[in-house]
């Protein structure tokens, strides 16, 4: 014991380990020294085994691999290095409630994983691989003991696959990050208004005329069960209804409430179409969609949406209206409640639980059915107020974009109830190439908030962790970083994009409600620009903010916010000049430098033509001009006030004040996107004014009242939009998409 | 013809296209306005077609949606923008010398590709889809007409997979890339003294004993061919014998010239073990692989390999011994011609032309076999004196890391026997993850030496295009770019790996000749270091160099000066940082900031015990804080030489000689990577005092004396190493790998 140190231990409610793990483990004690990771790394199994913990090694082995840059001898002789023990066969199939706890002991000369199911050690691995860093003497897994198991049962995602058509590749790619972070739930949002992305072979035109040919045929859908199951996650598919089913009604216009033809839908928000609750020829059609479907899914819950209907076709119906006044419905939710009790009976009869949003709170639901609440912490109250079972997906919606704190702070609440929570991927802003960069690493914030100990709430650590994860997120194929820079690069047309990096460190992209009145997107509208490629959360200005606070006494921290803001004040030259096309003489251009090239190069104009390349080649940058003209102006106040601080000078109040207002302006969103450099700026004047704290112009960094959630959310809900309360800011409509 | 500008004809010698082509087209002339790229873009062909031609308008497709971002919807209506056609049927298998020209005329309104065979339509959509870039509108390709055709038949690169294995997905990737720079012979080196990388049927202890599990199934043979082929690359197995054949006898160890037993080698290096050329059990086995082998691969050329043979083992056996005087041989040499003309007999039986390097040339070869030359242009000459056509490997072995200006300046030479060229990538110093940002984008360069008129020889245009293909090369899959950062992060280990993308970006890393005395590499030896993920050819530096002349006249030159110069000087703090391990409470840690936290966090620690943490976590980035100091000292010159330009006041000459000087000691290796941020600041001190250009301080920026080949070459020769000569620098051999 005399070697130990105590890191982390609940008990203690001490976290404060170097540990980069996320979701953090329920205890975990560090000792010294560790165990060395290099090519002769072998694991082995004892106990029980099954096809998906081979499956789930070999993974390891090569992830093991891709992270350290190290090749793996796969015939070493070597005693294994990590000893996995299953104690149980556990259940093929994830199920909702099996036990995914796990022990793992690491020395500095072998490791140990040990769980009752296979499932657990999933879990395990991904505690182990997470914990692979640089060491003293090369790669290593720290000494330590870790005791672990999830707080909720029910840990997911929620994916839209119908507004933005996600291949295969992107389904698979982020199941491997969700079972990095121990997430447990995949729920597949298959149709909607914007299309039908799943083949049915029963009712094909679904697919043939919903889709534009972008659906998952059965067999993917098989392939992506199995790649899920593999990794100890459930998929469960929703079937959105009675609204949100434009894109059914391409193919079978008789079930809508209106006469046909329809087509898909291509813009963002909620529309008219809508079943027709009231011909037994829609639920006989169910019936065959729904049995179909319940066949291909082995998970026993089965999500039929019942979200967001818009009444107006039922409402301009005669017979719609006889039917309602015939079964004394007095209104439209009425209506959808004997749809839902209709559906609900057809999904139970194919052997599946019902799973619905908000909306489906009704009378006479079963009492199994599943309320996955999105409209606030209020209607799960009430779903569990009637004994229903529910999952938090209010505070999660990811297409928000809010910082990860503001998610990382909003609660499940423990319950008997509450199964847990899943966040929401809603697609209308983000494609195949953005989507990573949209869910992750935000995810893994929330994916903690669902599986470790509500105690677990130090946002700085969280911060520091979730980015560790992030990169480490790379190795196991996600394109959330890649994409940043390659993206920047398309922008630049094959000139450096260093300017546009520069701009896009500093900048965060605004969310659904700061892009959806900005310009006319529809589905066709491609998702290319500048504010596709910012990240939602800047990275570099969270550093910057810890830079203020270590200015006096780390080297590091003053130098890095000196070249950070020299390289700010300098950008506005590079980026007009991106904006502008590659001159045959001047930078970037084939002939280069001015100088002079060797023998006869040379270009001929014929001055009386419209020259095209003048017209201004990159109109994607050209937007960006006034937000590089921001951002230098930012720099700027920032060397200014470094200058005074660095020289132990006192700055005019007047000074002070005016660049307080003066970073306001600043702030404000320009082609979608927020300068997020104002805040380490904003710090810096503080510092200069150390009485301003309490005066409302400064925004939290890392003063310590910054990091109770109830400070945090009323942080962000002061700094991103004054006027609204938080209630309304955590209220995730889609109703104005 | 009012409306046309030229922008760039062979005739006139002229190249100064903005269009960023690579290898540039034998004619080109651009008009106004240009072909929009949006979501209806459709290909079409007339003529002839074939599976070969419809894949590839398949990729096309999808290519140009990664390229722009656009979505592509694939049930569009409109007339196809870019109609394709083929007039002949062509081979369906790439053939030496078959027509790959095309002729590709895009207009506002479509496009047209029309060529000979399919080939040639490959090798236009590859033109086609470079073009696509941002235009004033949106992405667009501008109107023009090319006129295109390859200077050479055989364009090649050569890859090692025995050193370091190269899994599938490396090799098609590098196909890929391939193809979009026109190459078109893909030259396998499957067998060498430390790995046998294909299955063999006949005699399967080669891979099973000789390839530690790491080879090539034949069905993933016959997978590579048909996507080369589908690519019009050729693809040519070699099989280097009689020397570096010691994987070959840890299965066959009768083989070899001395008694076993024999295992994989693991070290570099020319090794002993070698056929023995004088039992005729030796041509029977061969006779059985090569027939094998021939009729795996179907291209009519076969390598043999042929090189360094080291004669110990033949010297010691006394057998030997007496069977070379039984047959009169004066001495190994012919000995080895023997061999040679035994195994020419056996690949022809087999109905395959022989290839080898240099060595095998000797009397009584068959008139058809082709020599790969890798010692010199001399022995080229000598080849084509004695009438055997060649191809050139001379001053193209990427494992060295020149710059892409020596290659470039490289000239295969025209005449009648000479095929082509190939470029070589040795992998004692590559793993699959770095092995891309070593052929790539310098191959490029080589490629358009290939490619283009000899007459396409400026420096300036071939870097600017160049580093344009290098970022188009991330929509074909390459991972040069993106395993850049992904590999600093590792560094990292979780933490912001910004300072070291700074140095990174400051810095080449060394080539094999820096590297094999660097330290005790083996194939063993993780190539996971920041020298592995520095480029080979800084592109900043090559911008800053640019920026140097332009400072004058364009703002965004003398701000990017500044900024990167402040960054430089700055990098010191943050890198000593990252050597250090995260400390509890310092920047990097999980509780953060030093300003506390909220409830209850904190480390207990036993202060008794040697605390792991502590020792320096970061063994990868302590060897880079003293480049982080040298590169902190440039960035203060480069700073303090640009006040002197600003303010136009006059340097004093001791301090521009000072310096000078101390740019020499900073320049010099660290941690197997050199500093090239000093070349702009030297070219920074020859403004301050322009005469000194004559006095050798200074190497080539923009100069225009700097962009003749022999002036590269030389500047190359001294700025890199002052003692050896031009032809010693050229001269590529393994013998000291």
């Amino acid at each position: 014991m005399a070697r130990w140190f105590l890191i982390m231990t609940l008990l203690a409610g001490a976290y404060a380990a170097p540990l980069q793990l996320m979701p953090l483990p329920r205890k975990a004690v560090v000792s010294s020294g560790g165990l060395a990771i290099d090519s002769s790394f072998r694991v082995a199994t004892s106990g029980y085994s099954d096809f998906r913990l081979e499956a789930a090694l070999k993974r390891l082995a090569g992830r093991v691999s891709r992270q350290t840059g190290i090749p793996m001898l796969t015939n070493t002789v070597k005693p294994a290095s990590l000893l996995v023990e299953c104690r149980e066969r556990g259940n093929e199939y994830p199920t909702l409630g099996e036990d995914e706890s796990y022990q793992l002991d690491v020395s500095t000369t072998s490791a140990r994983l040990q769980a009752h199911s296979v499932t657990g050690v999933l879990r395990g691995l991904e505690t182990f691989a997470q914990l692979i860093g640089p060491g003293p003497e090369g790669f290593e897994v720290p000494s330590i003991h870790i005791e672990d198991q999830p707080r909720f049962p029910w840990r997911g995602l929620m994916l839209d696959v119908s507004r933005h058509w996600m291949p295969m590749a992107v389904v698979e790619r982020n199941l491997d990050a969700m079972a990095a972070v121990k997430l447990n739930v995949f729920h597949w949002h298959l149709s909607d208004d914007q299309g039908f992305r799943i083949e049915s072979k029963r009712y094909p035109k679904l697919q043939q005329n919903g889709s534009d040919g972008n659906f998952y045929t059965q067999a993917e859908v098989r392939q992506v069960i199995a790649y899920a199951r593999d990794r100890g996650i459930r998929v469960i598919p929703e079937f959105d209804m009675p609204g949100h089913t434009t894109a059914w009604f391409a193919g079978y216009p008789e079930l809508a409430s209106a006469p046909g033809p329809y087509t898909i839908e291509r813009k963002w928000g909620i529309f008219e179409p809508t079943m027709d609750p009231t011909r037994e020829e829609t639920y006989t059609y169910l019936d065959g969609l729904i049995g179909e479907m319940a066949a291909l899914f082995p998970d026993p819950y089965f999500h039929i949406g019942g979200d967001e209907v818009d009444d107006t076709q039922w409402k301009h119906s005669a017979s719609i209206q006889a039917f309602a006044r015939e079964h004394q419905f007095a209104d439209s939710h009425d209506l959808q409640a004997y749809f839902n009790r209709r559906v609900e009976k057809l999904v139970k009869k194919h052997g599946k639980i019902m799973v619905g949003w908000d909306e489906i709170l009704g009378p006479h639901l079963a009492a199994e059915t599943v309320i996955q609440s999105w409209r606030g912490q209020a209607s799960m109250a009430e779903a569990a107020a009637q004994g229903y079972r529910s999952v938090l997906s209010f505070g999660y919606y990811l297409d928000h974009l809010y910082p990860a704190r503001v998610h990382y702070a909003n609660d499940p609440m423990d319950g008997k109830a509450v199964l847990g929570g899943e966040a929401c991927m809603w697609s209308e802003y983000v494609s195949p190439e953005t989507v990573d960069s949209r869910i992750w690493p935000t995810m893994a914030a929330i994916a903690e908030r669902f599986w470790s100990p509500r105690e677990v709430a130090d946002v700085e650590s969280m911060y520091t962790r979730m980015e560790a994860v992030s990169r480490s997120l790379e190795w196991i194929g996600l394109e959330h970083r890649a994409n940043y820079g390659a993206m920047l690069d398309r922008l630049a047309g094959g000139r450096s994009s260093e300017p546009l990096r520069v701009l896009a460190d500093a900048s965060e992209a605004l969310g659904i409600e700061g892009r959806r009145d900005a310009r006319h997107y529809t589905s066709l509208v491609a998702l290319n620009r500048f504010v596709d490629a910012v990240r939602p959360e800047s990275e570099l200005v969270r550093r910057l903010e810890g830079d203020v606070a270590g200015i006096g006494s780390d080297p590091a921290a003053a130098a890095e916010l000196r070249a950070t803001f020299t390289a700010w004040a300098e950008i506005e030259a590079g980026v007009r000049q991106l904006a502008e096309p590659p001159l045959p003489n001047g930078r970037g251009s084939v002939t280069g430098g001015g100088s002079g090239t060797n023998g006869g190069s040379g270009t001929k104009r014929d001055g009386s033509v419209p020259n095209r390349d003048r017209e201004g080649a990159g109109v994607m940058v050209a937007e960006l001009v006034p937000l590089a003209h921001n951002l230098a102006a930012i720099g700027r106040i920032g060397l200014r006030a470094l200058d005074y601080i660095e020289k132990r000078e006192t700055a005019p109040a007047n000074w002070i004040a005016d660049q307080s207002q003066e970073l306001d302006r600043l702030e404000q969103p320009v082609a979608e996107v927020r300068l997020a450099g104002v805040r380490p700026v904003r710090l810096l004047l503080a510092q200069l004014r150390p009485q301003s704290l309490a005066n409302g112009s400064v925004r939290c960094g890392n003063e310590p009242l910054c990091n109770s959630p109830a400070t945090v959310l009323n942080w962000t809900l002061t700094a991103a939009r004054p006027n609204i309360t938080l209630e309304q800011m955590l209220w995730v409509s889609r109703a104005g998409k």
